[in-house]
């Protein structure tokens, strides 16, 4: 069957208020993992969305927040997975909002809402291209399973696992990430790939209370020094990461790698302009040299320190407790569980058994090949809406659960979405570019068609 | 004219409820200098306590909050300056307080309320000790001066330059300090000096905003990082702090300064036991080691780290900014000044011209000579009440803006007066025990009495 591509995007068009409306609704239901705020009921109103389209839905429990599923067949016999959440970032500060973040608000040709891109804008969006193709052709053009979890924005700690014991159910040809983008220059980015992360808090208390610090000072022992000087057997400044075998599984980047990246427009200037930024780490300027550091190396950074009095003025107490947030950020093949070995042999070997590691969250680096032909589908189909294909960044620098289905289901991993470099994902006033939407429904369902059809695929 | 001590005690006495009272409506004034709160009207309160006992009273502005002056003629011709504050510590957290920090509550001989020791009930205590002599002898055994400040919970910032000013007005023989105290044994101590102090915040800048640290953990500057770094150059774990200099000045205690420390009870067990101290530094275990390590040696204690995140679970960050508070305790002849350059100096030094430093206060050390005739004075007059001579610890770890007194002025300072190891100062639930403030009131007049009487000074 050879789709009409115009009456596909035409019935995009068509439905696009009530599709927006029903986006609205998506995102007046607060779903902040974090805070276990409107889950059950943000679970049971996407189920509602996918029965209203004819998916026979299951809401699954796991030991956290419950797993959409649904499916339904289509023509031919491909199955595309698509990964999406329905769990959001909190909403706090809420004062930095315009319009509250659970009452959406469409203004300037943008819909503003917590979660509306991050991610239940890419669930609408696929949604809408579904719906053209019911509307258009009466059928799918592939099947389709959608898995959508609810604990993506607290480290997706329960999916590896259910994606393992759920195997047979998930089983398809390829899958659809959850995000997509367009970079600052509008161009449309297929991420190949992402690090793992290995989340720790490190804890040290050394008495029962705090003490006043003219009494205790050369005295106590300062949970505050003990942190410092533990944190600082981690890394020096020459940014090399101490623990023993650390890099010993990195690999690094092929040239095909290095080539795709060389494409990729020059971030350097956005970052010193948007985060004011003098110099960038190991005296490294910008370009290739610039973008391979960002991806391919991996890092061990301090995202949070806590310790005694952080008010205005001074008090002078002499803290019992001090606290470190530190993340690791992997390449392939580093494993969070050995990252985690190294790191309590490390602080043992320094004299620091005293610093206790808690495991915050882990996810193992993982990468589709960029020549991969679902990867090459996706990047190809967006000429028809783009006008250019894809650009490919062969790895990001962030993290997700793509491991347990790259490796897990053994199914390839593509990008496309609705994302742009304005959305405010994680921050106050998040939102989308309507006109995005329009575009990424309309690559969405370029790439279901292309897909069902059997293109490029071996 | 020798004065009837059963009648003075009787007189106190009598009064103690009217006493008591009193204290209750000036501890019902919040003073909270570091909030600003209720300042103007506590020190016109305790200008209106002063003039109803006949003294000639002003209060005196400064660059921060105002200092009431009061003075009264007596018999002889010596004159003894009494330092007090008016102002207390914030009352937070208040929901730990079993009774409202600013309504006085009376309950099982004890009396609770914000400032009621630190430093109201001293005021009082003084004022009970006056009220007996002009009860029964009608004037007063000596000249006295009132100097009662509203600053000393945040660092005295404006009192020294205000003695320098006002030394001519202020011009006495001796000082009686703003607190004293009983041990944990019940024993009066004697504090006979005071550590300086240099507080600083020290902070670093490395871009104009958060990042997400998957996107910039391998190429944008940490501040977290750098502050970890620099701090770890202050000092490292055997506890020496590494600023250029910082030494130099420092004046090991004599053979005196030792013998005193020895006939102190050893603290070890009471801060293994309420502090949960497991091992002090330096292998230090208890005694007059440990004595000395207190308060002869100079600290460097890191008060308090802020970055990034610190709330629960996990979020991906990378700060742009992060700060420490950081206290230098310091011991004769260590000046803060110095302290400040070495500082600035040693982190140019060590590469960290991007630190900056606030100074949020300073206090040089300062002591009274053990065998000064004014202190042992008020040593040796402790005995009519507590039936021993108060013990005499040479130097205490805190700080104070006793150099302005002891070097500004030239006068002797000692210690008198009605705290106790339970009595909650700076915390929730401050309190006296009504029989010490009776008994601070009698040594308080034992000591206005004698020095009168030209005993034992040359």
């Amino acid at each position: 069957m050879l789709t009409d591509w115009q009456a596909i995007d035409r019935a995009i068009d068509t439905k696009l208020e009530s599709t927006l409306a029903e986006l609205g609704r998506l995102c007046a239901q607060p779903s902040v993992s974090a805070q276990g705020l409107g889950m059950q009921e943000c679970a049971g109103l996407v189920a509602e969305m996918l029965r209203a389209r004819g998916f026979d839905t299951k809401v699954l429990s796991t030991d956290g927040h419950p797993v959409v599923f649904a499916e339904r067949s289509g023509r031919g016999d491909r199955t595309l997975l698509l990964y999406n959440h329905y769990d959001v970032q909190p909403a706090e500060p809420l004062e930095l909002w315009t319009t509250p973040p659970f009452e959406p608000s469409r203004r300037d040709g943008q819909l503003f809402a917590r979660g509306v891109s991050d991610d239940k804008g890419h669930i609408q969006c696929r949604l809408a291209a579904l719906d053209a193709f019911l509307e258009v052709e009466g059928e799918l053009p592939c099947s389709v399973k959608f898995v959508i979890e609810g604990e993506e924005e607290v480290g997706s700690v329960h999916l590896p696992e259910f994606v393992q014991r759920h195997a047979k159910l998930l089983a398809a040809d390829a899958c659809l990430w959850e995000f997509g983008e367009i970079n600052h220059e509008g161009t449309p980015i297929q991420d190949a790939g992402m690090r793992g992360i290995c989340y720790v808090e490190l804890s040290v208390e050394t008495a029962t209370r705090d003490s006043h610090s003219g009494m205790s000072g050369s005295i106590f022992p300062n949970a505050a020094w003990r942190l410092v000087w533990a944190l600082r057997t981690l890394k020096g400044s020459d940014e090399m990461i101490r623990l023993p075998g650390f890099y010993d599984r990195v690999v690094p980047p092929t040239a095909r790698d290095l080539g795709l990246l060389e494409q990729l427009p020059d971030p350097s200037d956005h970052f010193r302009e948007f985060y004011g930024i003098k110099r960038y780490l190991k005296g490294i300027e910008s370009g290739l040299d610039l973008m391979r550091e960002q991806v391919f190396v991996p890092t061990c950074t301090i995202c949070g320190l806590t310790a005694g009095y952080q008010g205005p003025g001074s008090k002078t107490v002499l803290p019992a407790r001090a606290s470190a947030k530190v993340d690791f950020r992997l390449v392939p093949d580093q494993r969070p569980s050995e990252v985690l070995e190294q790191l309590r042999a490390h602080l043992d070997g320094e004299g620091f058994p005293d610093v206790e590691i808690r495991e915050l969250g882990s996810e193992p680096p993982a990468r589709t090949d960029p020549d991969d032909p679902f990867l090459q589908l996706v990047v190809n189909s967006a000429v028809e809406v783009y006008g250019v294909p894809q650009l490919i960044s062969p790895m990001v620098g962030g993290s997700g659960p793509n491991h347990a289905f790259i490796h897990g289901l053994g199914v390839p991993v593509a990008t496309a979405g609705i994302g742009y470099p304005g959305s405010n994902t994680h921050a106050p006033n998040e939102n989308i570019v309507i006109e995005n939407f329009v575009r990424g429904a309309r690559h969405t369902a370029r790439v279901l068609g292309y897909f069902g059809a059997g293109a490029a695929l071996p």
